[in-house]
């Protein structure tokens, strides 16, 4: 493929274990896509413009300078160079905002978005913003709360066009770690869920979410000694999870009103069953375009301002 | 060493991780103590026999049989033979309830004492069950909670000289799992606890558990945005899992009576320290002889049926 003549600008998601790439028209129409495991975790700080490179280097016109907009963890302290947080409750970042990458290759003019920090209590977001920026940009006029369902999962409060309050969950590494690497492992198939286990789960620890630690031990004790079969285990350790956090953010009188679930997936359809066993509605919209949404009218408000 | 003029019997003590062996007298005086990590974990079936004859074979008398008496996982399903579990309430497992392993080398007469289970709701025990009895040998009176902190803690009601009911709490497989293998790792250093920061910590989660996932992922945050020192955040880690657990603890009446930890680690003393920021006061005891004195008190009751 060479579109050099047509490639305007790069929509960059990097994100710790993935580098996600769109090549994008003066149009904003996506002209290719890449992706790569090179992710945050896996990059010291030089290997970042050669990792970009890697994917977009046939791509690039050598006369001029690409803009290049990225989100996620590069902007991490950890990641190709720190674009420092702002503060919630704000609106998602500008480009304005967004940290330039200094000494790049002459063909890159690179942006680093910032995340998003909340100081009391104290969480952060990199990447998240940026998908309800996206979002945003649909229904500017939202009022309810976000959830962001993966390894962390973001609850946020949108409203005005504002992130006013956000809280993470670590459910989904919680799951992860659980599931392939604890003692249940051996009783755990994971795959479609049991929706009947699952709500069952759900709502017994949305009770008593302090019994979490010992119910997740039952789960190998129900393997043990009342055949609790390894479809059932997983369902029934998704429900727990996923309960309790569920049962924190219930304190929230926000969650009566308005929730959307950024995501399609089979994680964001549990929180979805999850809820409603709560008796709280929920709609799923993609996740996908969400943050390339985002990036967009990021970049767009760069080319605003130089005119 | 050679012993074997000595040698009476054979406490075994094998768990998931090690296995460790004292070679007895007929007085029950420790001759000889032998530690191995060939844990349950690491052997197939037919590795049992061999990993233990590694460690006491020089010192077996060739000319008669030697009685072995095992507690803990070597006894589970996937472990040297089944000895299937009793049943909560009931004593502690005496050595007529073992289960014989047969065709073993001619030199050894080996017992696996049973487990404990409780049907519902359902738990199961292997190891504890032998220290709960080496304790009991000394307070046969004892009435109240016994906690034995471990990867797996377990919290027993014990009275009468029985086990009434127990509950097992994954905290401790949590703790290691998020210190080490999770994001939490990063700014996690393992040592000596704050213990302002730990009591705060589990008296915030005490009060409301349901936060447990979010106080998780903000021990990251406070990294990141509040300079929350490596040590401070194994502390909140710690504090946050243990007051989880105690949180759950707390709701039966019966910890208010007497609560006695088995264990004299830095772990067990988190413990008491967490409980004492209940209000709950509890006594240490030593958990490295209670299992021995298990073990000798089943050998008794096999002797004493054999006369």
């Amino acid at each position: 493929m060479n579109q050099t003549s047509q490639i305007d600008w790069i929509a960059v998601d990097w994100g710790t274990t993935n580098l996600r790439v769109w090549l994008m028209s003066a149009a904003n129409e996506v002209l290719a896509q890449h992706q790569s495991p090179k992710g945050m975790g896996s990059l010291t700080k030089d290997q970042f413009e050669p990792a970009l490179l890697h994917l977009i280097e046939q791509d690039l016109d050598p006369g001029k300078k690409t803009d290049v907009v990225v989100c996620g963890m590069a902007g991490s302290r950890q990641g190709w160079a720190e674009a420092p947080y702002l503060t919630a409750p704000c609106p998602p970042p500008s480009v304005h905002q967004a940290t330039s990458v200094s000494g790049t290759d002459p063909r890159l003019s690179v942006y680093l978005l910032p995340g998003v920090k909340q100081t009391s209590p104290e969480d952060v977001m990199r990447g998240e913003e940026t998908q309800i920026a996206g979002m945003l940009s649909d229904t500017p006029s939202y009022d309810g709360m976000v959830c962001l369902p993966g390894t962390h999962t973001k609850w946020a409060s949108v409203g005005h066009g504002e992130i006013r309050s956000f809280q993470t969950f670590m459910t989904g590494e919680l799951f992860s770690l659980l599931a392939h690497k604890s003692v249940l492992r051996h009783g755990i198939e994971t795959g479609e869920l049991d929706l009947e286990e699952f709500r069952h789960a759900l709502r017994q620890i949305a009770k008593e979410p302090s019994a979490l630690a010992a119910e997740l031990f039952r789960i190998r004790a129900k393997g043990l000694i009342a055949d609790l079969s390894p479809t059932k285990a997983f369902s029934r350790l998704s429900g727990l999870l996923i309960g309790a956090e569920l049962a924190a953010i219930g304190h929230s009188a926000e969650t009566t009103s308005s929730i959307v679930i950024l995501g399609e997936d089979s994680v964001a359809q549990a929180y979805k069953v999850g809820l409603e066993a709560l008796g709280l509605s929920s709609t799923c919209i993609s996740a996908g375009t969400a943050t390339l949404r985002g990036l967009i009218l990021a970049h767009a408000s760069l080319k605003e301002a130089a005119q």
